[in-house]
């Protein structure tokens, strides 16, 4: 188990709750070189395929459900094609019977709806959990600098709301707030008082993470990092039990909290789909429909990281749109409406509980109101292009690092490196007052237009004619930077080349961590920067032929709040590679469709130039990393090779490849099944009509096969190794003092998906993906020639790219 | 021919122009019990498939490209597969070539963004057509009232706006604009001006009715309806040359003002979403990537769908949406990406175009300031029953009336109904104001919150405290109904009526309509008079429980401008049953998600009803009514039949089927296989190792073998009927002194795609859908079994629901 595990470890935390299974259970199957659907323990869907074939035959053995059977082992791929087959099966006996009876009626009706019901569920429980993340690590983030006394449950803001000695200006003063320097040594100026709280903000910094990443470690290791590359991994047909288990759900809930407050260069956007899909999860389990396949909860789920971002930004629709272009691998129309839904419930419920105190919907309410000039497409560009280069670099070292802390002694210490990084981080971060507050504020504060009466120092500006005060505040003119605006900048700078580093660091490890804030803090105060330094340029060069005709003096033409927006989404396009969702998310947090050109610049500058540099996502390369068997949708299979080179056994039995194993359906005994099943891995056994002419008949599930061999020698008479097993429809006459032959056609798959050893491999891709297949026998002229998993397919991929084919863990 | 064609319609008027097509052509293949690809013509795209095998095989005839290689006929289904193929190889080649020198290199930088380039081009050209039949439709409509004397050009609201002597109230009456009556005959009251106004209506509805419909005749057949079904139908992988040629776009273009402008009872949405793919395929044309690729020119549609709808409503991510929802087969993310940007692209022509002169992107632009209550919900959902019902009885009657003229002599007069209903639609619209106006203004005054100083009947509130005049104008209390209020309310009730019965005449004509305004007109004016009868109902009312709390006397509680707002979002949703798509373009037009809910619990509400009464929108309804070969995507296939029950040859020779007409890899000589080619419509044959052992090897087109026997026989000495066509390879060794043989290895498909007999047809469904396939060969242990198609799969369906499995026309 050296090299599997989530959160880039290299260690093992496994409780033993029943959500839980220990990750070293999927070792079982890492033996790589073996061909043919190697540790592809199918999971035995036999209720479909072969079985579902019109004609009610005698289901022999398994006519009661044998415990196991329809569900799939620990990561491992589902079978997305069965899984459908099932559904359909449940559906059509539901419409058989609904016609029988109004009992019957009503529960189809009662069926019909439970989709609904489930995605109100989740947006109600979401929405909630969501409301609860955001005014705890509110309270706890202002708890690190001090306290209120009217009760210690308020933060700095409500604290001050109740007062009545605040006023507008300074709104977030009051008697009732105590700083502990304050609280402990009774001062509230000068430097003893700034030591105690340098060191509490530190102290409580170092308490929140270690018990973060204690309780992590303790309870639910699968709760750390930001989860997406996981749930891609699991949309896309694969199993991780205990991942969105509900102990994970309340380990991450709190964690994340834990981890936003210890002011850690984290966000909680990321994880907060984590958390959605665990309620998506836990909630499937009240519906049989759910609970009961795979591939209807990977379309709940699909949803549900919808109402992630719904409920992170405020914003539904680009929750929708970010599930389609960046989760979601199966995601039919049907799913559209129904996350659409489920991110309106969520939504509005987090509203209702409006933890941001303005009743906005949105995280970063922003309302510009200058237009801006063609001109600026320029720099917004410019933000665009360092953007994807922020991105890409990002990507390098954060993967550089997360390899090390797979491959060397840092791993074992995960708890001591996420001290270790808080302590830096706090240390640093105190004295800045941009790093001190939290991403969100920060965020927040750039994105923020400059009013007249603003009172941050961002916003210090010199106000020359005081006669045009008159004005709307909206109007204002470009003015000169003050003194404070000046120092702002400095700390910025500083601000910027802090999240830089620290974030490398900090994202992949033990906690709860997004990526989402902290890189479009990195891109907002680069954007601020510029943005200011345009305004600055336009006011003392106005006459600049560049300025002129829309730049005049006493205009209002630079926003350095929306520039601060742009190179925001440019980062984050940058690390993401999101496009449409995230010009949409943006969209819904201004409202406007004005300033979608500009954002639209950036994100698609910031893509071309991160592809340019790098071709995978934060994600991908996590996904990569962590060896999951994920099918990209998105990249195109672009060699030129056959499925006759990748399937296995090789053609020409190259590489030392086990000849194929396959079963007779006539003449074979159960002797020899049981030895040939015995002395292999293979999870599946391909049935043909004789071993000289190797035609196809089906497929049969290792699985299937030792079950029924066991339930057939404990419950039918006779049955011994000298017993024909039998495939074939009808049965062969049954020899005469012979013993009973064992009949098997029920549990034999015969629509098993095949393709020529001439097809070229893009082609086989394009099916594997389309289809969600597992598996796919190769034939040549009509004869069985080998088998391709979707292992098979991945290993080759990465051999394609010239990268380590055992790279791919997982089945 | 006597049931195919377009808009309904059994006659044809093909022109010679070379974009055009006859519809005739189609009937080659109209025969309807020949199994096996029945008049498939593949279309021989011989570059792809078993050719694109790695090994770089001697191309023995094929050589150069063949004339007409990799094309299809009018009329028939694309494979998508090959489509997708041909392009991949296209760009591998590219790949390899632009490591090779640096023109090649820019030949790859300029092949990457020609995508882009070309979206850009059909985003602008799109946005320019859509704003000059804004301008143009709406300055028509105008010319039938009057006309202005400082320009004839002039429409009426622009007429007055140069005006100096126009008062705020009366924006609309200026000296300048003359109604014809006061030109005519001098005066402008009584009932001489009213006979004289009336009249000049009329004449000139039926004079742009009959133009419309003539011009639509005489240049362009295809330019008739809003070609929503066809477009789908196309973009689903069919062929219909000339439908999207640069001739249907300039008629379409004419026709539509005409039509609009005539006062008809349909709307311009629908058809821009023509005129947009017609500008797609024309540009098309500029760029060879996507001119000889028809998967790529399908990617290029979608987007160009979304380009039309974002053009009609200001709506460009509702565009998108609508494009993936309602129209789009085939919808890769990278489509999602350009479609974005292109629908950017043309939203922002259209505004600099500025054709509402408000400098506003959407057609409707609502601002409604105050909130709804959780109570108004039933209202609410009460519209989307009405929206559901109405949409599904729409359907019915409207397929009922073009059924009829199909099938009966109606069919034959075009030009006469269309002036018929142009002449009852004048003569009934133009007493009643609201029948007079057009369709979108209709809805826009509907959609209208009433301020203090509207002149508008609708707003004829009585005003009870005038001292509540300086309260801010968006803040109006309920007030009771004054007596232009009443009698607006008996025109509205006449309008609905109206618009109900003639919309059910009118959408299918030989005109280009849309069904868009008319669908919303009839939601919008169901839920103003719902909205202000229960917002009398409040006033009168406030101290009913139900209104206690939240509607109390001097509150502004009900808006009726919501209530039309949900009811035509309502209705567009039952005749159209677009449901994300439909709530995103409404959320565009008001840019709150304050309205989100009351808009999708009227969309849910009216899909839902809609869904219960009648399966089917009225794009699907059309599309089977006109038989194309349109596999829904939406639709579940619920039968338990299995591969065998559908492919052809039926299993046991059923039904008189001949049977399997295959070639031999050896055994067969030229003549043998001229023979059975000539003696059958088959457009493809299996070819198999021999005809005992039916194993198959590939499959090769008609078109291909009839090319290349021509070839042979033309070009390679020595090939008689007795030369033996050999497809093995290594080819067998040559008869001595024999003729020398025929080797076609190079044309043989070595990839066809399989299923076994057993396979349930659900899962064949999903194949075809899902991959795009034109054919698939059926198996039975290894032997070749039968055939089944496109086609087959879609009689199949109908048959199974019942319908005429013959109702499906095309291959």
């Amino acid at each position: 188990m050296e090299n599997s595990g989530f959160c880039n470890d290299n260690y093992n935390s496994g409780t033993s709750d029943d959500d839980m299974v220990d990750i070293s259970g999927a070792t079982l199957d890492f033996s790589d070189d073996v061909p043919q659907i190697e540790g592809d323990h199918f999971g035995a869907v036999s209720s479909s395929g072969g079985v579902t074939n019109g004609q009610a035959k005698l289901m022999d053995l398994l006519d009661e459900a044998v415990p196991g059977v329809g569900t799939y082992e620990d990561f491992n791929t589902i079978d997305w094609v069965r899984e459908k087959s099932k559904d359909r099966d449940r559906h059509r006996e539901i419409a058989i019977k609904s016609k029988q009876s109004y009992w019957a009626l009503l529960h189809s009706v009662n069926d019909a709806f439970s989709g609904w019901l489930l995605m109100l569920c989740i947006g109600l429980m979401s929405g909630a959990l969501a409301g609860l993340i955001d005014i705890t690590a509110h309270w706890m983030t202002d708890l690190k600098e001090g306290v209120c006394l009217d009760g210690f449950w308020f933060n700095h803001e409500h604290c001050c709301w109740t007062s009545k000695e605040t006023t507008f200006h300074e709104r977030d003063k009051c008697p009732q707030w105590r700083s502990w320097a304050e609280l402990m040594v009774g001062v509230s100026e000068g430097a003893p008082a700034y030591i105690v709280n340098y060191l509490m903000y530190v102290c409580w910094a170092l308490l929140f993470a270690f018990l973060a990443v204690s309780l992590v470690r303790a309870f639910a290791p699968y709760a750390c990092g930001s989860g997406i590359p996981e749930i891609k991994t699991i949309l896309s047909g694969f199993i991780i039990r205990g991942y969105l288990g509900k102990w994970t759900l309340m380990i991450k809930t709190i964690t994340l909290v834990l981890a936003v407050s210890s002011g850690l260069s984290l966000g909680k956007e990321g994880p907060l789909v984590h958390v959605a899909c665990c309620c998506a999860n836990v909630l499937c389990h009240l519906f049989a429909k759910y609970r009961l396949n795979e591939a209807k909860k990977r379309e709940v789920l699909s949803a549900a990281a919808a109402v992630g971002v719904s409920v992170a930004f405020g914003a539904p629709i680009g929750g929708v749109l970010f599930s389609l272009e960046e989760v979601s691998y199966y995601f039919p129309l049907k799913t559209l409406w129904r996350s659409f839904f489920a991110a309106l419930v969520a939504a509005f419920t987090l509203r209702s509980i409006n933890p941001f105190g303005n009743s906005r919907l949105v995280l970063f309410y922003v309302e510009f109101h200058a237009p801006w000039h063609l001109l600026e497409l320029a720099p917004f560009v410019l933000l665009g292009v360092f953007g994807g280069i922020w991105g890409a670099l990002f990507i390098r070292a954060n993967i550089a690092w997360c390899r090390r802390r797979k491959t060397t002694r840092l791993g074992r210490y995960p708890v001591l490196e996420v001290v270790a990084v808080t302590l830096a981080t706090a240390v640093l971060a105190f004295p800045n007052e941009y790093t001190r507050m939290s991403g969100s504020e920060l965020i927040s504060e750039l994105f923020n237009d400059c009013s007249l009466l603003d009172s941050s120092k961002l916003c210090d500006y010199v106000n020359q004619d005081a006669a045009n005060i008159t004005k709307p505040s909206n109007e204002l003119p470009d003015r000169p930077a003050g003194a404070g605006l000046h120092s702002a900048l400095w700390q910025l700078s500083l601000a910027l080349l802090f999240k830089m580093v620290l974030t490398v660091f900090t994202f992949g490890m033990k906690v709860p961590s997004g990526l989402f804030i902290p890189s479009m803090a990195v891109g907002a105060i680069a954007g601020r920067l510029l943005g200011v330094g345009m305004e600055q340029l336009a006011y003392y060069h106005h006459d600049w032929p560049l300025f002129k005709g829309w730049c005049s003096q006493g205009a209002d033409c630079i926003t350095p709040g929306l520039y601060a927006m742009v190179g925001a989404t440019a980062c984050l396009g940058g690390v993401t590679r999101m496009t449409v969702s995230l010009v949409v998310i943006m969209f819904e947090l201004t409202g406007g469709l004005e300033y979608i050109v500009p954002l639209m610049a950036a994100t698609m500058t910031s893509k071309w130039v991160a592809d340019a540099l790098g071709r995978e996502g934060i994600y991908e390369a996590h996904i990569r990393l962590n060896g999951y068997p994920f099918l990209e949708a998105k990249e195109e299979f672009g060699h030129k090779t056959l499925a006759m080179d990748v399937m296995r056994p090789r053609a020409g039995g190259r590489r030392g490849d086990p000849p194929l194993a396959t079963l007779s359906q006539e003449g074979m005994t159960l002797g020899e099944v049981e030895a040939l099943v015995g002395g292999t891995k293979f999870s599946g056994f391909p049935v043909v009509v004789s071993q000289e002419s190797q035609r196809l008949v089906g497929l049969v599930l290792r699985r299937d096969l030792l079950i029924s061999i066991d339930n057939s020698r404990k419950h039918q008479e006779g049955v011994v190794s000298a017993s024909r097993v039998v495939f074939s429809d009808p049965p062969p006459p049954q020899v005469e003092n012979g013993p009973p032959d064992l009949k098997l056609r029920s549990i034999l798959d015969l629509s098993p998906f095949t393709v020529t050893d001439h097809t070229p491999m893009e082609i086989v891709v394009d099916i594997f993906r389309k289809l969600g297949l597992r598996q796919c026998l190769v034939t040549h002229n009509g004869r069985l020639l080998g088998i391709i998993t979707k292992k098979d397919i991945l290993k080759h991929m990465a051999q394609m790219a010239n990268r380590d084919p055992d790279s791919i863990l997982f089945n």
